[in-house]
């Protein structure tokens, strides 16, 4: 007998934030594995901003969910059922399973977890393709050097809380835009960050002016829209902008805002620069390698925002991210087991 | 006695295109140089896009004209009175002189001209900083490789016709964005461009579409605004967008607007940079020998929109730029000597 799947699908693209009748529950009996698949039951769902661009129509890194179609997500879990020659039952993996109970595997991009580094969510934020993210994105298209000042917005997310961090190993001068006091006091006291600039206070303009008094040589931006716009105006020369996302345009209902400020690139001969994870995937072992260090070292700090109840609440969990009402990475746990 | 000198100071920062009242007509005595200068009668002035900004209030690369100093601009003229040991009398230099007839200098920022190399008005063109704007933009910020597809907008402008030619040099695609069927013409008849978009026909995206059907690898952009937005659509992969100015926006009266597609940036993992030619002034000598090889060899042509009639016309020829009435280097002849 098979276990009962049950799925998120996508009902209709949203119009600004998706609302209920954009989804669509469904319940039905798991398919069992083919040769060469696996049964992967979910145990975490990684909840991430970029979703909400894979739910819209249109030219982007990667097709967009077609309607009626398992949302996209990462996730965790355990084989529960093999006919794949590399994966055993009760291994523990990560992968884009979807957002649903069960999920089929070929082993298409998918990693196994190993505890023994860290708990398995952790392996969903600072030690997956959170912390890749940041960890690439900052370093390499970053470039920061010693003694610079790197602003990070999102910075009380999950990839800005570890660009922040690295920023700060990195011996640069770390400074995170998060909103609310208690993100910021959180970035300040305990992950080491310089500064943080709480843009829900007003005066983002003075605050970023005290905050970075020589400038900023590295944004790692996660928001677009007004507080990009501020942080061009604050550029040292030779600046870098890491176009990371832009979770203040994703549920615009009306087009996009670019950066009215982008003339500051030519006065600062500076550069605005995007990228993806996936293109680094061939250095994933050296990024896993570095975080997992500066984890064990306690250099680094990976806050995982665990979100219990099911999938059940996944509609309502995913708007968390838009609300800002996470702190670190936002998981939906799934099942009980590995709390 | 001295010669009467006649200059253009800036009289108030204009709101949009510079209107007369922006203007103050000043006769004077031309002062006679001290120890260490030398005194230069205007030949030519430059008008470029960029004496806008100069215009304008605010934090820039360089600082902004004050109310009341002379404007500032290139020009290239005759030595006719020196205290300098450098300059002789009867010497051709080209400096940023201002909007006047005399200029005193002390050679600082000043190069002799070569008209064995080409004719005067060619050394504020594809021999001076238009052609050294081009070459560094595009060679060292957009990094075209041979096969490429290049576009660059107001392609029949001074730094966008020398960008095109030097793409089709580099064995390059070039795409040249301009206004009307005879700038158009010019571009693919004279210039070699591969192909032209005639923003004022309509339909930029379809015609983009149809002469770039591999993406846009390099985009030369020296007008920002709407078209900047048309060309975020169409990046290759690794793309490089070089921020060579913002024509668009410098007469705007409203907030400038940014590019709403950027975060094709992200998309495409491509790249957008500002530059200033300044910074390769240690350069300069390798630019003008290779622009000055290619004009003799004939792959590079050089069009200089001379227009004569003094120095009085200064306000209203200045605005030609700005009405896309020029093709080539917009230049202003103020004597009838080397004409």
């Amino acid at each position: 007998m098979s276990p009962i799947n049950a799925q998120w699908r996508l009902a209709a693209r949203p119009v600004g934030l998706p609302k209920p009748s954009d989804w669509e529950y469904v319940e039905e009996p798991a398919p069992a594995p083919s040769d060469g698949q696996f049964s992967v039951q979910l145990e975490y769902l990684s909840l991430d901003p970029a979703m909400r661009g894979w739910m819209n129509e249109g030219r982007s890194y990667v097709p967009p969910v077609g309607i009626g179609e398992v949302m996209r997500a990462g996730g965790l879990g355990r084989v529960i059922e093999s006919r794949h020659p590399d994966y055993a039952v009760g291994e523990l993996v990560s992968g884009v399973f979807g957002v649903q109970r069960y999920a089929l595997s070929d082993g298409n991009g998918v990693n196994r977890v190993d505890t023994t580094l860290a708990p398995a969510p952790v392996h969903l934020g600072a030690l997956g393709m959170t912390g890749l993210t940041a960890y690439f994105g900052l370093l390499d298209i970053g470039r920061p050097e010693s003694g610079q000042t790197v602003v990070v917005s999102c910075a009380a997310g999950a990839v800005g809380s570890v660009a922040g961090q690295i920023a700060r190993i990195k011996g640069c001068r770390a400074v995170g835009i998060a909103g609310g006091p208690e993100k910021c006091e959180w970035l300040t006291e305990e992950l080491g960050f310089d500064a943080a600039v709480d843009y829900k206070a007003g005066g983002v303009r003075a605050q970023l002016r005290e905050h970075t008094p020589d400038g900023v040589d590295v944004y790692f931006d996660n928001v677009g829209g007004e507080i990009l716009d501020e942080v061009l105006r604050r550029l040292a020369r030779g600046a870098r902008v890491v176009i990371c996302g832009a979770i203040s345009q994703y549920n615009a209902d009306q087009p996009p805002k670019g950066p009215a400020n982008y003339m500051q690139l030519l006065v600062m001969r500076a550069s605005m620069t995007g990228f993806l994870v996936f293109d680094f995937a061939r250095r994933y072992p050296e990024g896993v390698a570095q975080l997992a260090q500066w984890l064990q070292s306690g250099e680094l700090h990976s806050r995982e925002d665990v979100v219990s109840g099911g999938l059940d609440k996944f509609p309502e969990v995913f708007l968390m991210l838009f609300r800002g009402e996470n702190t670190g990475k936002l998981i939906l746990q799934l099942t009980e087991e590995d709390a």
